[in-house]
């Protein structure tokens, strides 16, 4: 069910990106592509399909928010083009292309990735067949896990902690800003968009925080392992930047047990859920034999 | 009037700003010091004051909306910072003090700009006092006047006009968007906030965009005749850099005159309004001598 289902609604998300992005017309053409270069260049769209997933597993219909699934992959988007800066991580490829900068120059990169921020805030007023109570809840709840207190504040840790061995305890703060944040609002947002009520906010609220915790853990154990020409960059770059991951910080071994104790957690948090929750079941357990 | 109001209600809102700016704690000590840098840096709080004085103007208190106010000045601060780093502008000095990457570094800035841009939205949807309605109007409003159609399509003509002999008309696309749109963006949404009908949101987008220009021009003219000790930046940077201006582009006294029919134009534009306009009235008059 996993692949089909990811499949089907990665398709509906990227065809709905290309609509909510030409909605109004940019300014300046050049900006415009520098959006499209990166918002289209592919990616598993976790964040839109965790968002869709927590609305059916609350018993809506996951693609009736299609639209603010798009709004948070804007988010998701703009954060690597900002991320892969020289004045940030310094990125040349990222899956298998030239990062933004590479392409449109560090200037536009800054605008683009600006523009993508922005423009995700004007997609979520546009959600339709939900209360206006429901979307001003969930542009609270996405802004405040993209900003300071959360993924911006996140990668302000990791900016600070370059080329520095950070504690257990740094890195596990940095994670929970810089990409916790975005998988928690995914999911209590597809969560207030489906309906949900107070107990089933609270389960997929605790998913969330173990899926996040797991897709770390793992993407470090990627930059070890994996294979890049899957990843679409080069592996062992962490080692070679000093950088401090749940790799480093323990062991190969240590990591991939964590991994998997923090998989079972999620699903444990799902306990008071039925069925409709199974794609979320399924989709934390591919975390443990994920390629990219 | 003016300058009295005008002080008053600037001290309000710095106030409102530092609480509104900390009501969450930053992850990273430095970002939250970044962000505050330049939100507090001083600046005439132009576009506060003006979301305010369009809530006075149809008959509601302005300074209920400070909340909103804030969010758009810390749209505004992030636009500098972000437009001052040296992958842009590449400005050291703005208001007299060192810009915000010259004391944070680049990656530090280009942050401290997501993230005030991020916290922009949330303060949004902190506005007390008015309907969910209202406020979502106004979510729509400002991340439109802010992105790609918007504001940050005008930097990105203005990033690539660098250097290059451009049109008057290219000229007035980019300041429609780099500064026109939120200065009506200020105008509509406080008029929005103060419950406008029909008529009075369209005169006092008329005065937005009428403002919007005599601003811009006026501004133009002070790069060359203003004094670079009460601008806090050096002047003739717009020729040095062969930047095209309003003056450039025509000739200082052509461009005073514009500017002052300009000014009329927005006097006009509030005709239908009563004496609850008048604060608007001097305001759009003060740019004829403004000295900084």
């Amino acid at each position: 069910m996993l692949k089909t289902v990811w499949s089907e609604r990665r398709k509906l998300v990227e065809e709905a990106l290309k609509v909510e992005l030409y909605r109004e017309r940019p300014l300046n053409k050049t900006l415009g592509e520098a959006m499209e270069y990166s918002l289209m260049a592919g990616g598993k769209r976790l964040r839109p399909i965790l968002l869709m997933a927590a609305a059916d597993a609350v018993g809506a219909e996951g693609t009736d928010f299609l639209c603010t699934a798009c709004a948070l992959e804007m988010i998701h988007t703009y954060s690597l083009i900002h991320d892969d800066l020289p004045a940030m991580d310094n990125d040349d490829y990222r899956r298998g292309k030239y990062t933004n900068h590479k392409v449109y120059g560090d200037g536009m990169a800054i605008l683009a990735g600006d523009a993508l921020l922005t423009l995700a805030f004007e997609v979520m007023t546009r959600q339709k067949g939900v209360s206006k109570e429901a979307i001003f809840q969930v542009v609270s709840e996405m802004s405040r896990a993209a900003g300071a207190a959360g993924m911006v504040g996140g990668q302000a840790i990791d900016l600070q902690s370059e080329g520095k061995r950070i504690s257990m305890e740094e890195l596990r703060q940095m994670h929970l800003g810089k990409t916790g944040a975005l998988f928690r609002a995914a999911l209590r947002s597809g969560a207030i968009l489906g309906g949900a009520n107070a107990s089933q906010l609270e389960a997929l609220t605790k998913y969330a925080e173990a899926f996040g915790l797991a897709f770390q853990i793992t993407d470090d154990i990627l930059d070890v392992i994996g294979d890049s020409s899957v990843i679409g960059k080069p592996v062992g770059s962490d080692l070679r930047n000093e950088k401090s991951t749940y790799v480093t910080l323990t062991s190969l071994e240590e990591a991939q047990e964590l991994a998997n104790t923090t998989i079972d957690k999620a699903i444990c948090a799902l306990e008071g859920l039925g069925h409709e929750a199974d794609f979320l079941r399924e989709l934390v357990k591919y975390l443990s034999d994920r390629k990219n």
